[in-house]
């Protein structure tokens, strides 16, 4: 899959990387402090969000920043 | 240097790679569609930037996303 743009590619990684870990929405939400709805949104690449959620969100699933970047995975 | 946060990280590495690149403040905001004054704050840890945002820089600069997250550089 070709991904497009920023909102597209940063969704697909945080989804996989929060599926690679084995934690739902609900859990990265407690874990990042933010809402389960802007979790849930940010997966479907419907928030554009900000240098301080994205992270809190590399904290919660333990990642370093540049994992939600990358093109091909 | 140690960078302790993202906006520490963002602002190094944005400076950092519009110096390689060779040009200005100003020609990154043409480049990008960004005003100045926001490529200036960006640069100095000041805004908390979207996604959108960090997009248009990594067009104006030409370089991949994941470049303005690493650590050690």
């Amino acid at each position: 899959m070709e991904r497009n743009n920023i909102l597209e590619i940063f969704s697909y990684n945080m989804k996989r990387l929060r599926q690679n870990a084995k934690i739902t929405q609900e859990e990265l939400s407690f874990r990042s402090g933010l809402h389960k709805n802007y979790i849930s949104d940010a997966e479907r690449g419907k928030r554009n969000i900000s240098l301080k959620a994205i992270e809190k969100l590399a904290k919660g699933l333990e990642i370093e920043l540049t994992e939600f970047f990358l093109l091909n995975n």
